[in-house]
């Protein structure tokens, strides 16, 4: 990655400051060797895992065997021979000890909408009589807010948007569920996942978390935190490729209970005897719909391999450090006034992006990109560059910082 | 493909003539060169089309070009610049090519499951008052009745199951919609998609159907038999791999009052507007929910090339031709009593595929998949035969048949 050329305008002791902090934090980076398991574009910084992760060097020979041999050779006999009818819970596993759910409590399939729906209606239907309010964080990504209208519109509940660090103060008697992110797709900011949940369950609900913006990125301790559902996508810092499934988390001692809205056949208890009356099955499976989108799934599942002997503990050190470095660098680099950090600062509410607000931001991005930094870019005024510690380096972070001060510049 | 020895032990001129048919009606056959477009295994005989199509010759090289360029290279950038965001309903319209629907009423994702809850719960909403009755197919394949009565639970309607072939005349005062699959899955039965249609609409119901397993085997008319709703798989005659996303279609005039269940933000107007509001968007896309999984999505795109220059009805023609001969070839060859024709013989009633009862189907089978003849069975006693005009042979049909001739004989 060659340096920017207008470095040599500025004080030469702030840049070769910050390069020699960024060349010695990489250096001594244990999870630096994990970058190879990428494919990466030579001379990008892709800032944007946080919306779509890069391929992982072996996924292209995994849907070559997959395609090849599995569908190729072996056809139909693949459901059973090569897995495919129960990769759904074996990858759920996968993507379960990612997450701190030990395994047989997550299923993976369908898109995040979509287990949303399932995850928000069981648990109204879970509620005791006379519970009929879903609480939802009032900032949430969108679809989850549409679809708890939905769930709530067909199950006769009422819906009230609430502030996700107000959420768990706001329940009451008649609340069922609360949705709530465990990050902000927006800022960035990181929601305290065990209080609130503490707090939903003394008031007697249920909390349904949304972890699209935290699963892999940060520790989420889903069973030692006592959540009750869960759901998230698999195309960010898990790296499963475009639009690959979602996943629910239904807890284990919730799952005899829980009562699908889409009851398809492969949540039976016997899909292949055809019967006419629904019976559902026992475990996470219970959580399944339809058949499951081979390939794209099992994408996922060598995309999962990227995780071996990584931890989460580490992945997350790498990453506070990693958005703290970035937050430097635009402080020592950028014109004053021209961003404004929208990310909280206290490592304790800030997921693993960084979004700053910015004037033009849209044509702003536009630069960056056309200069090889990948971010995006959120309406009406925030950019976004997100920090996945897996391959993401040091120096990828200041560079991101030298082209946004050169672009905010007006210098080409 | 070699013959049979066992076949010197017969009168040689039934064999020979049938041979002989096999060949001549191969030579003849003008569909016959677009068995190239796909992967088959070398001395078997593929005939679970009708549950997984084979891949295509081209599908891998799509892929790596999806998964090395558009994912790798150009990353968040390929949901506009590849055309993967609106690829579900372009990809729509090229499956809506196939079953008679012009452009813009049907999009291709989530799986069949899905679709028919948000095809039911839909046209509920759209009946008048009072109407609170779904019908559906006494002989559906199971999830469909499943999801079905999810929809009635959600909805405050009642469920009713009819034979197919009654469910225009059962229709009264109080029926919402029912849900009709084209072919039974398990006898191959066609039903008479127009005539059920036009009684559903004289009783002032609306009309759902199942196409999957009538799409791409046969003439399917959405639009000119004024068909309400429909729904289908991709990953039987359509050959878009295992589990390759489902569709929806929605008459133009009723899209405007399609009030989808799981209103995603891919249905929104303004997607990227990120507003609190739900607001949905115009035109088949109301029927989109969550991100689609490309990869999978992309895969069923290669695999319609293999429809480039093919013609359903020819398709069709064939495929009576194919049925009809193996038939005659089970007739001829099968000892007498051991297997008892499931399929309606009429043409009008038969879809693509032949069921025959037999004593335990589930060994013969098994007994005909060890010998390369790979068909499926669904219990408790049918084994069936999915006949895909666009790589299946006469010769192919012959084979089989003695196949399980030889089998039933215990011959080795």
């Amino acid at each position: 990655m060659s340096e920017s050329t207008t470095q040599s305008q500025r004080p030469a002791t702030a840049a070769d400051g910050l390069a020699g902090r960024a060349a010695a934090l990489d250096a001594a980076d244990p999870l630096g060797p994990v970058r190879d398991r990428f494919e990466l574009v030579a001379g990008e910084v892709y800032l944007d895992g946080n919306s779509l992760g890069p391929p992982t060097t072996q996924v292209m020979e995994r849907l070559s065997d997959v395609v090849g041999r599995e569908w190729g050779r072996m056809g139909i006999r693949s459901w059973d021979g090569s897995g495919w009818w129960t990769a759904p819970e074996r990858i759920g596993d996968r993507v379960g000890a990612l997450v701190g759910a030990a395994p047989g409590q997550v299923v993976v399939g369908d898109s995040t909408s979509v287990n949303v729906f399932k995850a928000l209606v069981a648990a109204v239907r879970m509620a005791p009589e006379g519970r009929d309010e879903i609480l939802v964080d009032a900032a949430t990504f969108p679809t989850d807010g549409y679809i708890a209208e939905s769930a709530a519109r067909m199950t006769g509940s009422t819906i009230r948007a609430v502030p996700a660090e107000e959420i768990g103060a706001a329940a009451g008697d008649r609340t069922a569920v609360a949705l709530v992110n465990h990050v902000d797709y927006r800022s960035g900011r990181l929601h305290d996942l065990p209080s609130v949940t503490a707090a939903l369950h003394a008031a007697g609900a249920l909390a349904v978390w949304d972890l699209c913006h935290s699963a892999g990125a940060l520790p989420v301790a889903l069973d030692d935190d006592g959540v009750d559902l869960a759901v998230g996508c698999t195309y960010k810092y898990l790296n499963g490729g475009p639009g690959s499934p979602a996943y629910l988390y239904v807890r284990r001692e919730l799952q005899p209970r829980f009562d699908s809205p889409l009851p398809g056949w492969n949540s039976h208890a016997d899909p292949f005897g055809m019967a006419t009356a629904y019976a559902p099955g026992d475990g996470a499976v219970r959580g399944r719909v339809g058949t499951p989108e081979i390939l794209s799934l099992l994408a996922l599942d060598s995309a999962l391999d990227a995780w071996d002997g990584v931890s989460v503990a580490g992945v997350r050190a790498k990453s506070l450090a990693l958005t703290d470095f970035f937050l430097e660098c635009v402080s020592a680099l950028v014109p004053p006034g021209r961003v404004e950090t929208v990310t909280p600062l206290p490592h304790a509410e800030r997921g693993s992006q960084v979004s700053l607000r910015c004037e033009n931001s849209g044509e702003v991005m536009n630069a960056l990109i056309a200069r090889g930094v990948i971010g995006d870019h959120r309406r009406p005024d925030v950019l976004r560059f997100g920090f996945t510690p897996l391959y993401t380096r040091f120096a990828d972070a200041l560079h991101a910082a030298r082209v946004l001060a050169d672009v905010l510049e007006g210098t080409p």
